[in-house]
């Protein structure tokens, strides 16, 4: 299993203009592709504050993917507080620039701003919009930097999963709603049941109304080989069982 | 007008099960209450995790607000992580345990542990559920933490926002759809408007299907005092207006 670190960028999520469907489904595609999800960072359009969430989330992760600041205007800046924070240069890709001339009759500045993109790495092709994705590898890690817009972001994502995925890895999470059970009365036997099985997550998430008509959905997840499926199923069997004679 | 950073903390956040709608829901509420959002860090139900997120939150803000891991849970552990990391001990509160007593018949180890919160630290009334949150004062900050349900956090969220609101400010935006215009064609002029207009934020996000069928939307945003109003409507009555004639 590899680790990975996710940072999406831009003013309108900050403000909470914008909810961050983003990072779920680059979440839950790194999850499923091999990758253990440490940590989420949320920055503005900002070159500095750019440059250290990339700095800070290459430190401690396999993989970072980015999205947003990858477009035409002005506040699009990702591009360009990557290179500063890694001393690479922007230049001008080529495949990038067929892309996007693909897509236009003619060439403008803010057009071909979209074809620089940082010294060694490959552009990834975006079938939903113009801006390419970007694929890049400093020292043994892989940095994907996506756009904002989600359709691009699913695009592009596509295209690029096969050269990421860890291989021979399997995740599986499966949950159950359990009706009329208090997760303050359900709290020591998810406890018991998490200490026998340390290779397994077990949570409880409250949902209705807590008291006069309560509720818990139980999940259980894990990761490893295939044997995890049997072994989630069978945990989450057994302790809905108990929880419901429980109530 | 004064810093914020939020932390969302919860392995199925991470792990894209669950859609962070609680970092949207507080962003917006705080943008209006007079903070400007700066980051946004997500976090796994990991002790050290979570110390450090909020040790490095604490750094660049005057106010941090966390969600999750408030409950009675095994891995509910936001106030120990947060006590650990800075050198506080958890006490029984008495204010936490009657508002926890007043909800069950009975209590138990795991309801008391809602009740064992920071010394020196206020509980917040919950009014959708059983875990209170929490406000504490660190060097002149204030530090909110609330659970994760989404229900919970707006009903604390609503009982502790008095406290919290900056004075004499005012935030505003406003956005409109322009169809049939394209991004980069707008980029120019959305460029020079933001020049010309250092005091707002001007932006574009494009919809629809980028050329068989495209449009972006624009939003202007500010903050200030009263006069912010005007300024943000002119802009973008001016700047849509030209853009429709371009096309």
């Amino acid at each position: 299993m590899k680790k990975a670190v996710i940072i999406t960028i831009g003013n309108e999520i900050l403000s909470g203009r914008t909810l961050n469907t983003n990072f779920t489904y680059i979440a839950r595609k790194l999850t499923y592709l091999g990758y253990d999800v440490l940590r989420g960072i949320i920055v503005k359009d900002d070159i500095e504050e750019i440059g250290n969430a990339f700095k800070s989330a290459i430190e401690s992760s396999d993989l970072v993917v980015s999205s947003g600041g990858l477009g035409p205007t002005y506040d699009d800046m990702t591009l360009l507080s990557f290179s500063k924070a890694f001393n690479l240069k922007l230049t001008l890709n080529n495949d990038a620039l067929e892309m996007i001339k693909e897509k236009f009759d003619n060439m403008t500045p803010e057009r071909e701003k979209m074809a620089m993109i940082p010294e060694n790495s490959i552009p990834i092709r975006n079938d939903a919009g113009t801006a390419p994705g970007v694929l890049v590898n400093i020292n043994n890690k892989d940095i994907i930097i996506l756009p904002g817009v989600p359709r691009e972001v699913e695009s592009i994502f596509e295209n690029v999963q096969e050269r990421i995925k860890v291989p021979g890895y399997v995740y599986y999470d499966k949950s159950l709603r359990l009706d009329g059970v208090l997760e303050s009365i359900a709290a020591p036997l998810i406890k018991e049941y998490a200490k026998n099985n340390p290779d397994l997550y077990i949570k409880s998430h409250p949902y209705g109304i807590e008291f006069s008509k309560p509720g818990i959905e139980l999940e259980v997840s894990g990761r490893g080989d295939s044997s995890i499926y049997e072994k989630v199923d069978k945990v989450l069997r057994e302790l809905s069982e108990k929880l419901m004679v429980k109530g």
